[in-house]
């Protein structure tokens, strides 16, 4: 059959074997022809096909409940739920977002994009139809690489004890986003090894029981794996081999390389040479040179080394002093921990959106111990990623108001690389170095200073008016700044460095000025400008703090987000 | 030997086994003195204390790195460290805190009071010791309840994949605070029901050896285990089969009372009635109304039971609508997502201080998902718990600055019962109601309203001087207005109801006034009066913003915390 007839699951209900797999053919062409144009999530999607096709030839969603983990490898249940044309037709490429949602489908049942929340979402799915007497089935669809997140553990754990139907699919294909970390692998290995004979078996030590399917890409043993475990009555485990990347060689071959990736040619997957150098490259070329340095220096990542610059060929270079613990920010943090107290020099690399899974360790573990751990955070701000699940807007106010971590917010790579330094250097506190998003600026200054005491930096001298322009945002400060010079004003110009604590001395030079303008890239709420305002509040300046929403953004354009907050440099300029 | 001539665990190396049982046997009568007298957590200690023994005897401290998980067990610990006179003098009883405190003792090498965080602090320290090539071994305590902890598990999967000494001590008195929760502790059951000899072995599955001690009570068996795994090359699990409250008869029968308890009668164990009504006794007997009236709605806490109001009886009360994951915080907040989506009303009941365990859950899988769950917070602001690892200061930073969740501060009982009712009564949003901390205040006033849409409460109204007093200080708002009459002045008192958003129509009306005075019973950095602050900064209105300190007090005294941060009405007053 034409795949575009497909609009739900009902249509490949009656197919022949050998008519399903030729729609799984013809999926996985119009898919790699999709991923080729637009780039995405390749290996993931291409890997899961068959289980996708089987799972909703099985199962009758939307009744039965099918959650995806992270559902970066939900493209092709969203083919199969009446979202074919945005996988088939290039005008209709972008209808679909890149994970499941809600808005778009009613088979699509959370909005997801974070690691390890199937099991535990699924859970809570089970726990209702449970306590409401109603009769489906629940799967959690969940990944080998998730399966180190705390909260799969958890979600594991508990949901084995309800008694009921549960079914979590485990999609085994021996890749995290880049190759696994954990004690567990071994064991899946083992299992996969022993054909799932073997014992100590992780699953059943979490009381459930378990179906192991050698080729997780064969349609037909899909299909009976998951005939057997339908209508369930209690908890179990399918466990799939699959091929990360099946179908195309490039990505079968450079598994890391293809989880995610940009536009590529389809037969080469050679992709158009990117040569501009960013904040990423800067990291990581520095933390390469300060781990040959200072052998007591480690880098942490927690699961996402490409995401910090750390692809392969670093990483060898970096050798045992670059650390890897798999999908588990918990743990990452909390290590880091231990190991300043042991007297190393840990720095944590991680995404913005994915520390959030790390509030209370970066809050107890680490802040109540005072530990020299020094956190960078990328991705941040509105050049960030611009999913609403994966948002860089809100690491400043989540961690500045933490006690006792000094969280800095540099404004070029000078400053980046100086606070960086300074950081690895003492052993009083923790840092975040927030790291720039966007073209890398270069300028001048005094950025060799102790960050423990320095003020703000009065980038320019002025007067009446002064902008406090923080990390990416001091360029549109200055932008600002030659816009009012340009209407006979003398704004005052300010880096503020910090975040989480206030230049008084500079501020209290503010209080007889006419305005004060605060511009900050990220979440306006719980950020630096409405402390700046409340410690002028008692004074008669008038102070404009300026900052992205608070809003779960989905998809947006930087250029148009900024100007929606007021934050160009016309806007700004009117406010005075 | 007197125990008060224990100095240091050196002291104790050279005793033959009768005179450790004497030790033993002395500092569990001392122990029990000062717990009675004192109140602590009393359980965990006497179940603990052999193996304390064991381990100061067997290792080296503070050499060898032993690091206790939550170390509310750590006061044999103590004892054995150098501060014998705070468990043996009544005069030194308050001399040491309730945790490991690296600032009392370099055997104590963090400061913990959050659960699950030992086996990924300890790796920390072991990675720490490969990389600088150091030798000693590093053994982590943990106790069977918290293991359900994600934190926990990402430790346990990543520490054994080192390949180098790292020792697991698990705690097994088949207790969490209350009684556990999750599939984990059937495999725990089956492992001390077969000796240690069944599969499947939860600690296998994550390549940990594994040795079981069937009487973890008794020093000879402890200190063999112990001197067998010293030294170890690699990772092991020694699961100690324990009696929590041993010793203590009332203690070994009423498990989960003696768990932590306030001064008792050492000999009946009876303590001192307290019959003043609390707001968790209302929010107990609210919830429970709430579940006969509709079988939808479902409590759920996260191994607290107690803590919020639900005590064995309540609990039966209750039955399958109360549901207890365990300590599994990030899965409470996860599955109730998944249960509202399915249809149910689910609250969870948590401590202020343990919910930072959740903040991606409560960004990602709710609040994205505008998923309507209740979030009850409790112990929150000044009169919450009072040591620095538990601070109820911060769930408004935290949580208010998330998109989509509405943070509600309720100031009297009717208020407090009138947002829960309208909170379950919706299906657009999830919410947070904070319960307020000390005595309970009733008054009249209009609160079954529809606090999706409606604004700030004007519970006086004045000129000139408005007072904003959120949750719990409203009351303080009142005293200090009380005290600005006396002056001749009339200020007007508002309730502003949320934590998280403005009533701009309200706060326009102010613009022409001469001061307001904002008040909040948490950190005042990321709160409300600073969003004020900033909404009215470009008017000429003094705002005078007055909150927590963000720092980690401990064991602050709240009468002296809160005039060190000028919330008196005296000061307040004194403001205009």
């Amino acid at each position: 059959m034409d795949i575009n007839a497909i609009h739900s699951p009902a249509d490949i209900k009656g197919l022949a074997i050998d008519e399903l797999k030729q729609v799984c053919a013809d999926m996985r062409k119009a898919l790699i022809a999709k991923l080729a144009a637009r780039g995405g999530h390749v290996g993931p999607n291409l890997g899961f096909l068959e289980a996708t096709v089987a799972l909703h030839l099985v199962f009758d969603a939307p009744q039965d409940k099918i959650v995806f983990d992270v559902s970066h490898q939900s493209y092709v249940h969203k083919m199969l739920t009446g979202r074919m044309q945005a996988f088939t037709d290039p005008a209709h490429y972008a209808d679909v977002s890149g994970y499941t949602n809600p808005d778009e489908s009613d088979y699509d049942l959370f909005s997801v994009g974070h690691t390890s929340t199937s099991v535990s979402l699924a859970s809570g799915l089970a726990k209702a139809r449970d306590l409401k007497g109603e009769h489906h089935d629940v799967v959690a669809v969940i990944g080998d690489g998730s399966l180190s997140g705390g909260e799969a553990f958890e979600g594991l754990d508990m949901a084995s004890t309800f008694g009921s139907n549960f079914i979590v699919v485990v999609n085994d294909n021996q890749m995290s986003i880049a190759p696994n970390h954990g004690a567990l692998y071994d064991n899946l290995t083992l299992l996969r090894e022993s054909d799932g004979k073997a014992e100590p078996n992780y699953f059943k030590s979490l009381g459930y029981d378990y179906l192991y399917v050698a080729d997780g890409n064969d349609l037909e043993s899909l299909i009976a794996a998951f005939r057997k475990v339908k209508g369930s009555s209690g908890p179990v485990v399918v466990h799939l081999n699959t091929e990360k990347g099946m179908g195309l060689p490039v990505a079968e071959i450079h598994k890391e390389a293809f989880h995610y990736h940009g536009p590529f040619d389809a037969a080469t997957g050679e992709s158009p040479a990117d040569d501009s150098a960013d904040y990423i490259d800067l990291f990581a070329d520095y933390m390469l040179r300060a781990m040959k340095r200072d052998s007591n220096v480690a880098l942490i990542t927690a699961g996402v080394p490409g995401a910090i610059g750390f692809g392969p060929a670093r990483r060898d270079e970096a050798g045992r002093q670059f650390i890897d613990v798999g999908i588990a920010e918990e743990q990452a943090v909390a290590m880091a921990s231990g190991m300043a107290k042991g007297g190393c020099i840990p720095v944590v690399g991680e995404p913005a959106t994915f520390i959030q899974r790390a509030y209370d360790q970066l809050s107890q573990d680490v802040a109540i111990n005072r530990q020299p751990v020094t956190f960078v955070t990328l991705y941040a701000g509105v050049r960030g990623m611009t999913d609403c699940t994966h948002l860089g807007f809100f690491d400043v106010p989540m961690i500045s108001n933490i006690p006792g971590i000094l969280f800095l917010a540099p404004t070029c790579a000078e400053e980046y690389e100086a606070m960086l330094e300074w950081s690895m250097g003492q052993r009083e506190m923790p840092v975040v170095v927030r790291t720039p998003c966007g073209p890398v600026v270069n300028r001048e200054g005094d950025f060799d200073v102790d960050y423990s005491r320095c003020g703000y930096e009065v980038v320019s001298e002025g007067e009446r008016v002064a902008i406090i322009g923080a990390g990416a945002f001091l360029e549109l400060a200055r932008q600002s700044a030659a816009k009012m010079i340009e209407k006979g004003l003398n704004p005052m110009v300010i880096n503020p460095r910090f975040m989480s604590r206030l230049d008084t001395a500079t501020l209290d030079k503010l209080r007889d000025f006419d305005t004060v303008i605060t511009l900050e890239d990220n979440s306006v709420d719980g950020g630096l400008g409405q402390k700046i305002a409340a410690y002028l509040g008692d004074s008669p300046v008038k102070v404009h703090v300026l900052g992205l929403p608070k809003e779960f953004a989905d998809r947006y354009r930087p250029a148009e987000l900024l100007a929606s907050c007021g934050l160009t440099a016309e806007a700004i300029c009117s406010l005075v």
